[in-house]
């Protein structure tokens, strides 16, 4: 059977980083941002559109620019959220298939609970604040016009988006740690030596089954 | 400077086992009952009243089988506290020294609280339930006479003695990621490959330092 890693991550805390790390060391497929326009191509939603969504979680959004009567905004929310859940659908159709193709290292998207019977290593990724700022930071150009404190409000509205997102569609609590095989913090841990640590594991666990 | 490696565990989840592994393959001290025994030895209390008061937390126990006024009830939980406190403070002080005297394992105890300043790799060890069952049958003689339900019972009460016990001493949530640097769940992973992992994690880091 194919080798399943899933990845879920603190924004700011490498999980990404550990993720294409990894896939490359096992010489195995990485998917995050692919298999969401390979979504925005089925569910034919502009990409930017999809991602908001799934950063944001499927709360409902009524654009203050846009004039509605009541009973529009009454409406509203059923019609978004047959987009949001369709947009879910496709995307966990999108993620099977993948994971069906060839052993694969798959960042966000619920891909831990979407696939759970195909028996992945669940991995979730955090670090503190102070780490995770300072990571943000490498990434110069995305941040550079935020301050610590903006961006620590950024750090705590995105993760806990994802958290919305993740209990909303799994019914199960993001980062808790009975939801994964590992949980690790990358505050005092080198993501290098994560990556190294994850390879040996993996391949010790393939040679003993 | 040493090496300090804490690991909190359920109970079953195999934490000792690791722990037992790992100082092996690094060559360095291991602590357990070893500390208690000590603390025994310095406080004057027996062993055994240590151990539970270890495993069953800060509370306090009123025997029904000793007859007390409401006087002596009233009076009891300031010194039970007392002598509560003490072998903490006795512990946490034992525990500084061993781990100021060479690198270690230590298994339990708060000691990632204690040692929180020397800068441990914290780590806590879970497994799902029919996992830790099945572990503790393995160790049949402490088991033998009791039913699943009962096992599964007795897995359950010693946890929530720990929780409480590291609740109280440390302020800190048993088992949180946010209070280790790797939570590791056994219940799909080999201890054995944990413990090579954990080894070579710890390898690599020691060699960047």
């Amino acid at each position: 059977m194919n080798k399943i890693i899933t990845i879920g991550r603190e924004f700011g805390s490498g999980g990404r980083e550990i993720g294409k790390r990894l896939a490359e060391k096992l010489g195995i497929a990485y998917y995050d941002k692919e298999i969401m326009s390979e979504i925005a191509n089925r569910t034919q939603l502009a990409e930017q559109y999809v991602h908001q969504i799934i950063e944001q979680g499927p709360q409902v959004f009524f654009p203050i620019t846009t004039g509605r009567t009541l009973h529009h905004q009454y409406n509203a929310p059923d019609y978004l959220f047959k987009q949001y859940n369709a947009v879910y659908t496709a995307q966990a159709t999108v993620l099977r298939e993948l994971a069906e193709k060839s052993s694969c290292v798959i960042v966000g998207r619920c891909a831990d609970y979407i696939l759970r019977d195909m028996n992945p290593l669940r991995l979730f990724i955090y670090a503190e604040m102070p780490a995770k700022v300072k990571r943000c930071r490498l990434k110069a150009e995305l941040h550079e016009n935020l301050s610590d404190k903006e961006l620590m409000k950024k750090i705590r509205r995105i993760d806990k988006s994802r958290a919305k997102y993740y209990q909303y569609y799994t019914g199960h609590k993001w980062g808790k740690h009975e939801n994964y095989d590992l949980c690790i913090n990358t505050t005092s841990l080198d993501v290098k030596h994560v990556a190294e640590l994850l390879e040996n594991l993996i391949r010790a666990d393939m040679e003993t089954e």
